[in-house]
């Protein structure tokens, strides 16, 4: 009974495409659909001319791997960021964290991921020989890894440190340490370790 | 900083939409976003395009409220449905849970809400008056109330009751009590109490 129709494909379509999304499940996929449905002016419609637009638009920046409608991106192109610092990410997610954060001035590079033995992703995989070649340029001064603080993002970031080893770079990594806000009680031990090693005069 | 421009205003439009969907927030959206745009062939397009087909079929039953490509609906027109019996439902939403259950086999009302003296929803803001008018139609024996459990879903099942009180029906509610794997420790006195009042023979 549970496969009965009662509701027409075009609706059931919808739904098994937004349970594809991260962070919807099938349960709130449906929901989703049935919001878009009964607001069809407001959301359902100018939701499908966005979707429209961007796929029409929306590329990867052949320079650093940020989406955008530009290529080279508005980070690339942009006269006012320093252009001696290239901050290298894992994800476009993080470029816009950073950004978000305000927390830097300067260019990115996106690797698109990190090494993995365990999901096959090797150095010809990332974007790591156009950062070298990046890097290479004669303005670059300092790369930052900004890379997760996982196993694999530290990995990723000793095989890159060891591809730029040749260039005449300041290479550095985001400090370890308490996140603003944190409480001490609920931190591992790795990172109260770190926070103490790094400690700061007071 | 924060608010420089770091991609398109295409996407930042893709995104404010997609956090209006229920279940995503501003920050699920942007990952969202993201996936849409690196998935442009395999989810943004097909997604795009489902959402503008199910904008220009998708339409309200005007008999029972259901959401479909029909009017009236896959339901309302089913032939092996029973149609002596309308199950009464807040929403579309309970509506296709009932059909995953595979609980029922006849024909549904959406009343479209509850109603709700705090949010202003009155009688006639909720499709009550169709529901009369169906349930007098000579097939109808019986209304199953299935709204929620909730203090307006009980003010709302009573009203119903007695806007129906004048025809030869049974109406009926859902039973109260412990779900099935609920586990008592876990369930609320109100539950516990509905279930023993209600106990079954073993
Ligand atoms: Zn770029
Ligand atoms: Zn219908």
């Amino acid at each position: 009974m549970a496969a009965r129709r009662v509701t027409g494909p075009e609706i059931e379509r919808l739904i098994q495409l937004l349970a594809r999304l991260p962070g919807l499940g099938p349960r709130s996929a449906r929901r989703a659909a049935l919001q878009l449905v009964k607001k069809k002016e407001l959301l359902l419609i100018p939701l499908a001319e966005a979707m429209a637009t961007a796929a029409a638009k929306v590329t990867t920046c052949r320079t650093c791997g940020n989406v955008d409608t530009a290529d080279p991106c508005f980070v690339c192109t942009d006269p006012r960021r320093d252009g001696s610092v290239i901050v290298v990410v894992e994800d476009v997610a993080d470029l816009w964290a950073l950004e978000r954060a305000g927390a830097v001035d300067c260019r990115y590079h996106v690797l698109g991921g990190t090494l993995s033995a365990l999901d096959g992703v090797g150095p010809d995989d990332l974007a790591i020989a156009g950062l070298v070649a990046r890097a290479a340029g004669p303005e670059v001064k300092e790369i930052i890894l900004a890379v997760n603080a996982t196993v694999d993002g530290q990995t990723t970031a000793h095989y890159v440190t060891d591809q730029l080893a040749g260039l005449p770079l300041k290479v550095s990594r985001l400090a370890h340490g308490v996140p603003v806000g944190g409480e001490l009680d609920y931190l591992d031990e790795g990172t109260l370790t770190a926070a103490i090693r790094s400690r700061q005069p007071f």
